[in-house]
């Protein structure tokens, strides 16, 4: 019998202290001088990797006190090819290793044939991550069987619903016939998937179906958590992308669950300071970014 | 100066003889017995992208000289982590080689900074392919890096606008207060933002952001022509998906150009019978497939 994801990571969340995800999003002129000597441009592909792993697997050893699950950005790995995918695929392990949960940012969608392979590469047993983002444009038959997957295995998904970047209003705002926006009208669509069978809804309530809500609209979030009672909201935008206190209360049922905090900069770029100059140690300001990250959404919950 | 997408694959189509695209999707069980020696499943990944490519620069030089474009799955090969994304450069790099153009089905978006990773690593010098599908759902801001890298490399993009998949109503469908559908305002948004900038429309007056626009619908494609004069189709589900000639035919501008129509199974897998045994000379028979391909688009646009 799998554990279901929405259980295993609130019991990773109580164990750390908050509902909080370090997002990793490495790029290689902002990596720390100790592991590329300076260099603003890698030599090759093997070089990129080889960094983004050294930094990850430091930086997961520095965060694992404070945060139940990172997100790595499949971006920033495939960018460097076959080697950057190597690459992610060891922080995954390393992660896991620490007993630190893996959301891989692939914001993934298809339709049904090609999901079962996104599904199989990125979830799957024994190396995939435990969860992973999808894009639901498609409709719910190219996230079926994301979601077959990761009921079978214990396994978490987070549709994109609503977006923090300028630009998403231009498609997720726009009013239907009904009076709903596009968002609310896909929420509705995720709200109902993840709930069609009650071995998709873990004992803590939550479907292994969860939903994207950036945080920087609290009206927006407040009228979503009332459309998906049972979706763990991913809130990107805290911290740099300007999301608030209040935006981030918003996306929390009135318990202090339903939501997982998310920040990237703030946290794995602690050590640059304002003018792009390093810290000496890279690897404490990290920490701390964590540790900063975690009190101030307990504070927040409190 | 670099050449305009539009213009090197209207250029090539004019060679091949036909706007067609063979879809690249390997599965590993469906591969030529000469080639698996009639393993049903690979022993590990690295033995999955050995026949992948092994397989895919066979097809290459059997549908080169039918075929302008070709469109590999990217799940397909993702499934088999870091040994699969190699095999899928491999391959890309032998398409080229053979001068055909390479369009990588990977329905990519995410928020600006990550899509900029994602452009660098599909579709960047000197290794990416010539062109991407994307997912809009973030809006026209996610999209925009990509469009600057095709615009100064000379690449192009389709971003989803209307999928034939079964369940895309579920979201693509909705009527908006306006009285466009859901859609109809994605194919606005990529038609306004596809001709923001004279450089983005080619000498043939199309854009290098193009529009995956499913088959199976014609009355839909119809409207969405109208809406998208600029924009070519990438038209999957001819053949296997259910599109029937009407179908395809409303894709096109009246000319005969503005349309890409895509065949997978029925070529790629041309050599297995139905009762799944395969057929002997398995690379006559793809060859004959993708001949085909082009002589049944030749003549509805005849």
């Amino acid at each position: 019998m799998v554990t279901h994801f929405a259980d295993k990571f609130y019991e990773a969340a109580a164990a750390k202290g908050a509902p909080v995800c370090v997002g990793i999003d490495p790029v290689f002129e902002r990596m720390p001088k100790s592991l590329t000597g300076g260099a603003d441009v890698p030599d090759d592909d093997q070089h990129a990797a080889e960094v983004f792993e050294k930094y990850a697997v430091a930086l997961l050893e520095a965060v694992a006190p404070y945060t139940p699950i990172v997100k790595p950005q499949l971006a920033c790995f495939e960018r460097y090819h076959a080697a950057g995918f190597a690459a992610y695929h060891n922080i995954v392990q390393a992660a896991q290793g620490l007993g630190i949960l893996v959301l891989a940012d692939a914001k993934r969608g298809d339709i049904g044939i090609s999901s079962d392979h996104y599904a199989n590469g990125l979830l799957g047993s024994p190396d995939g991550a435990d969860a992973l983002t999808v894009n639901p444009y498609l409709g719910m038959d190219g996230i079926e069987p994301f979601v077959k997957l990761a009921s079978a295995e214990g396994k978490g998904l987070f549709a994109l619903v609503r977006t923090s970047n300028p630009g998403s209003d231009g498609i997720q705002s726009h009013e239907l016939a009904d009076g709903r926006t596009v968002a609310q009208m896909v929420a509705d669509e995720v709200s109902t998937f993840g709930q069609s069978d009650d071995a998709y809804v873990g004992d803590c309530g939550y479907s292994l179906l969860g939903a994207v809500v950036g945080a920087t609209k609290s009206s927006d979030a407040l009228e979503l958590r009332r459309r998906m009672e049972k979706q763990i909201f991913l809130v990107p935008g805290f911290g740099a992308q300007g999301g608030t206190a209040d935006d981030v209360r918003a996306c929390f049922n009135e318990n202090g669950t339903g939501a997982i905090i998310t920040a990237s900069r703030s946290v794995i770029y602690a050590y640059l300071n304002k003018d792009g100059s390093q810290r000496d140690d890279w690897k404490a300001a990290v920490a701390a970014g964590a540790q900063d990250l975690r009190d101030q959404i307990t504070e927040i919950l409190a």
